[in-house]
């Protein structure tokens, strides 16, 4: 590494959200930075990338000298083409957020914010994603703290390959905050609904409603560390065999 | 189960795509068949869901029968309609396909197809993902042969919670294919790079390219199968914890 980490910046709620702007005002005095985030909000969008459409990118400046490419693809669009088309070297770090709702148990397969942050690890970069466990608060100084902190964490330490840290940080004030805690994915996962309504023509469409229930909650998951005011640190990675049903499997025959 | 059981089909190449067709013909003899699919191509967009927006939902009929709901959705979105709001009960199994193209390695994250039998999982239903391994043959007969299987071998013998199984067909005569074979996912990522290219009104634009290549290609690996030329089954499901890391990262001191 330079002496000047070189870190990327991305999110999913967009290039104007208060979440971004929060932490590149907690990190970006620890390197050079690089923004690259979408033009608009793009939650739940998982990993989605855009092969089908033409991708443009636009020069933007908020204040403070805030400034970087407003995206108009994914979150994980923004990872790749900051990296392959758009820097002048490869980040030595990629950091998404912060993202306004937690991301834990089913939700990380939904979620914008930890899709770039594991874009950047297909791409051999150490990752983080982080997020504040609330949709309304708009206070991230606190979480932005904590992205600092594991930036320099990240920076000094390392990840493993193919691995990202995903952080979660309660919506509470500081002095409440018990200390970090390393958590597993939790089982959480939507139960969700289907709003039936009739537009002004007659027409039937759905919102989709719902909302995150964890039936077996075990006290080191995700989703039991913030709501028990600890700073949720998970380490993901994407190895999706399912390695111990694989002898059963092979005794189907199919072979 | 009761004696026919209910098979939902979903894809992400769009309900009028030939693939779901293919699949349609080859098992609609199984049992009751419930179609839910995008009203349009919605490849790539990986396990993006539809909150922002209403979601609206279309009965269409191609012919022979085949009849079923078009989605203005993600194909996420069309499992979870489908089970939470428009079937009467929940399916036996969700099969997803025939998707054009294969899904295999870091495909996984951005696939449409998988990410539709994935939902399933998460609503406890066994869930089957069927790829082709060609972007232009349009024969699916020989792949709908294939998938009607699996479908039975699911059907009598479940899968584990949580875990879907993924397969892929190579795209060669029937005659050419040695068999079965039951494969990890394999550590094949996409080498991307993005073509810039002017609009007619001078302004820039970018198209993503790439190609996905496994350079420590293990034998056992979904993409090595395919290669040559045997159907990939692959276990699937998303514990995402990096649990050797976690020692590891409580050495950190974070806590």
């Amino acid at each position: 590494m330079q002496n000047k980490p070189l870190i990327l910046i991305t999110n999913d709620d967009g290039i104007f959200a208060p979440g971004i702007f929060a932490l590149w005002e907690a990190i970006h005095q620890i390197g050079e930075i690089f923004i690259a985030a979408p033009d608009t909000e793009k939650s739940a969008v998982g990993h989605a990338i855009t092969i089908s459409d033409p991708i443009r990118v636009e020069k933007i400046n908020r204040k403070n000298g805030f400034s970087g490419y407003a995206v108009a693809g994914t979150p994980a669009d923004c990872v790749k083409i900051a990296v392959r088309a758009l820097m002048e070297r490869q980040p030595d770090i990629v950091i998404s957020g912060i993202n306004a709702g937690a991301n834990v148990g089913a939700s990380l397969l939904y979620s914008g914010t930890v899709s770039a942050a594991t874009e950047g690890t297909l791409l051999n970069i150490p990752s983080i994603a982080v997020s504040l466990d609330s949709l309304t608060v708009k206070d991230f100084n606190f979480a932005g703290k904590i992205a600092a902190y594991i930036v320099h964490q990240v920076l000094e330490k390392g990840l493993p390959t193919g691995t990202l840290l995903n952080v979660n940080v309660p919506a509470v004030p500081e002095s409440i905050i018990k200390g970090y805690k390393i958590t597993r994915q939790g089982n959480s996962h939507y139960q969700e609904g289907f709003d039936q309504r009739e537009d002004p023509r007659g027409r039937t469409y759905y919102w989709m409603t719902g909302q995150l229930v964890e039936p077996t909650g075990s006290s080191d998951s995700d989703i039991q560390a913030l709501n028990q005011n600890w700073v949720s640190v998970t380490p993901i990675h994407y190895k999706l065999t399912n390695e111990e049903f694989l002898p059963e499997l092979i005794e189907w025959g199919l072979e």
